[in-house]
């Protein structure tokens, strides 16, 4: 299959010129051929019209509970301890993996609508997600969220083992799987440094919730004398490729530390508000060096996948805490989203930005919206005007996801249908 | 003109039920003339079907400045008083009626089809604004923002007097005029005076900036030895009804006057973050028992017009800012764009909610977009989970205004070229 989007105005995130307007992307089987002029000698499949469209990097969501959809706007406007024990974890403990797989591909749904071409996901029975994943076409990290079971460690480790084995490298290599301990507070040292052992063995990276509450820094310093990221970094974890979710409440002894670790932090800044954590200091961290990256955590805490939406509070959002209009710029925002997105995936040699000879993941946004006149300034719009409706095609490994809307893998009506029906007999359950 | 909506889902924002199952709403000419089962004895001209919709007051934008959608995305990421006085304020000397007409009816656009029905903007020649809301259907105070002109004083305060004589209570009643000192900071005592003189003259209310910055508060204190707020108390303004723009800098003394003189504090979120602002008290004001109402601001600070945007961050917000989940539910939050919005627009015995004999100002949302899945609290989904572009059909005013998103009023193809031509030019100028 190859693909000729013509004339269209392009946001590479190459990190060399912001726009190249007028121009034509060339994909080839699943790779960004080239960018520029139409040469003569190509065979081309499908030409896609780029005129009043935009072309940039597909969306990436670094850190979500995709499963969690099914819960969507069940819980609300409840203090957290009220909301994690008396609503989301009875009600997640009778979740089924059949639940999770529907739950699943709604959000994908969403993620697609929206602009998003790739995923870290932390859930439980990881399979469906595997499958969903697969299906739908999409590029993801997947993780077993694992809390320390004192009766069968072995056992819950191993789930990540088996979900490697299943699911690394498959969906021609658009799926990874990573270990994730699912924080410091609930995984003890010891089982910690056996899912170290675990990412060792399966040569692979790990995703774990890091500091999201100002709670969880105060117990860490009562039990270890010292904050989550120190005790962490202290365990040796961060020797390993890092995807730490959150960091709200982070020092700065503890930026100092992400920044020579080389760990990746997960802004989910919608989430941080909504579920009362506080604000992460992310114009810091991005000043220091560290590459930040976005995510939109689970449905239930948020209650939407939109990527767009996270852009423009993350930028906002920084503004008024560091009571600067210069922090984290448009560009910063969108770097978030793609590039950075990318390397916390540990993705960045294949997608992040498009550029010849990287995985073609190319979302097209519709320019000829009215609320994104007059056209200014495309990186402004981007970040502060474009909604996730906006998006019109989504290409992911150089295969058309979504044309004009409609996506082309899942069956919208039936996932609707089955999401509705999992959710009614969840709750009756 | 009748319309009947047919077996819809109803949040109707009356202070009773907060969700009417499978109802119908019967409008005759622009009134809401029963809620309830179809009655056999009713003449219907159009009769829509609300299956899977949501029906809904009209949102109601209490701060914005619509012309200013010129300027969108045309100057961001900018220090505030650079991009005040070297972008904003130049290229606003050179704007004209001609472009402050297309800019508004470009905002009114993006308006409806978010789903705002009503407004207060200020802004300069205000003529084509009336032009504007009157061709588009929309409900509107409109005033003129006065700045103190110490040659020709009486020529400025005029221009409200010819505002409100050419448009007050046109367009069927929708069009209100009040008067509109800019800012404590840029009228003196005695011009502030007069204008409170012809809010009298023409017995209407008063809509003016108020601390919106730090430095602003700052400079009151120094000046006079009060905040805004005070000072402007102490002159007699709050003895009429004042919507008040930002009140971001408010301390607990300014609040508890505010809720004694009745004072309409309008949030705007995303402006008051975007330009380093900072965060207003909206859960102690709402505690306190004042009707906050929400708006957007202008394009130029925003960079959008989407009040469900708004609704989300104000409710998200105050709760990470009083590290409270509970803080600002989304009720309230829907409260403030609704109800409030029309107290402020002192207009709540017409619109706000949906209740016999109030104006027929309803949205229909499309509740069948897979990211409203599942149904579990429609309440939480209106203001964590809607996005604009899920409204479905806008009536103002007993009128259809847009239907399956389409605009009626407006011709937006035109409305777009325009715009873009418009902006092309006072760029050049």
């Amino acid at each position: 299959m190859s693909i000729l989007i013509k004339n269209v105005d392009l946001v590479s995130m190459n990190g060399k010129e912001d726009v190249l307007k007028d121009t034509n992307i060339y994909i080839k089987k699943n790779k960004i051929e080239y960018i520029g002029e139409v040469r003569e000698d190509i065979e081309v499949d499908r030409v896609i019209d780029g005129k009043n469209k935009l072309a940039m990097p597909g969306l990436i969501n670094a850190h979500t509970h995709l499963g969690m959809s099914l819960l969507r706007n069940y819980a609300d406007d409840l203090p957290l301890f009220d909301w994690l024990q008396k609503k989301i974890w009875p009600i997640e403990a009778k979740m089924t993996g059949e639940d999770i797989y529907w739950g699943t591909l709604l959000s994908m749904v969403e993620m697609i609508q929206s602009g998003t071409t790739a995923f870290c996901d932390m859930y439980v029975d990881m399979g469906g997600v595997g499958k969903a994943t697969e299906k739908s076409g999409m590029r993801a990290v997947l993780t077993r969220g694992t809390i320390e079971d004192k009766e069968n460690p072995e056992e819950k480790i191993n789930e990540t083992r088996v979900l490697y084995n299943n699911w690394h490298n498959k969906g021609n290599g658009r799926i990874k799987v990573m270990v994730a301990p699912h924080a410091p507070y609930t995984c003890g040292d010891g089982f910690l440094l056996k899912l170290m052992d675990l990412a060792n063995e399966l040569n692979t990276g790990i995703h774990i919730h890091v500091s999201e509450t100002k709670k969880e820094v105060e117990d860490s310093f009562c039990l270890h004398g010292k904050s989550p990221v120190q005790h962490l970094n202290d365990l040796g974890l961060f020797d390993y490729h890092t995807i730490a979710a959150h960091c709200v409440h982070v020092s700065e002894e503890d930026i100092e530390i992400m920044f020579e670790k080389n760990v990746f932090p997960v802004n989910n800044p919608v989430s941080n508000f909504k579920l009362a954590s506080g604000f992460s200091p992310v114009d810091q961290m991005l000043k220091k060096g560290i590459k930040v990256s976005l995510g939109t955590d689970g449905s239930s805490s948020n209650n939407s996948l939109n990527m767009f939406e996270e852009i423009k509070i993350a930028s906002i959002i920084n503004k008024a805490v560091n009571l600067d209009a210069v922090s984290v710029s448009s560009m910063d925002a969108l770097k978030m989203a793609t590039v950075n997105g990318a390397m916390a995936l540990d993705m960045i040699d294949e997608v992040g930005s498009i550029e010849i000879g990287k995985k073609a993941d190319v979302i097209l946004i519709d320019l000829d919206k009215p609320h994104l006149y007059p056209k200014h300034n495309i990186i402004s719009a981007l970040t502060y005007s474009v909604q996730g409706s906006d998006v019109d095609t989504v290409i992911i490994d150089g295969k058309i996801i979504m044309e004009k809307r409609e996506i082309k893998t899942l069956d919208v009506e039936k996932i609707k249908y089955m999401t509705e029906k999992h959710a009614k007999d969840l709750i009756k359950r």
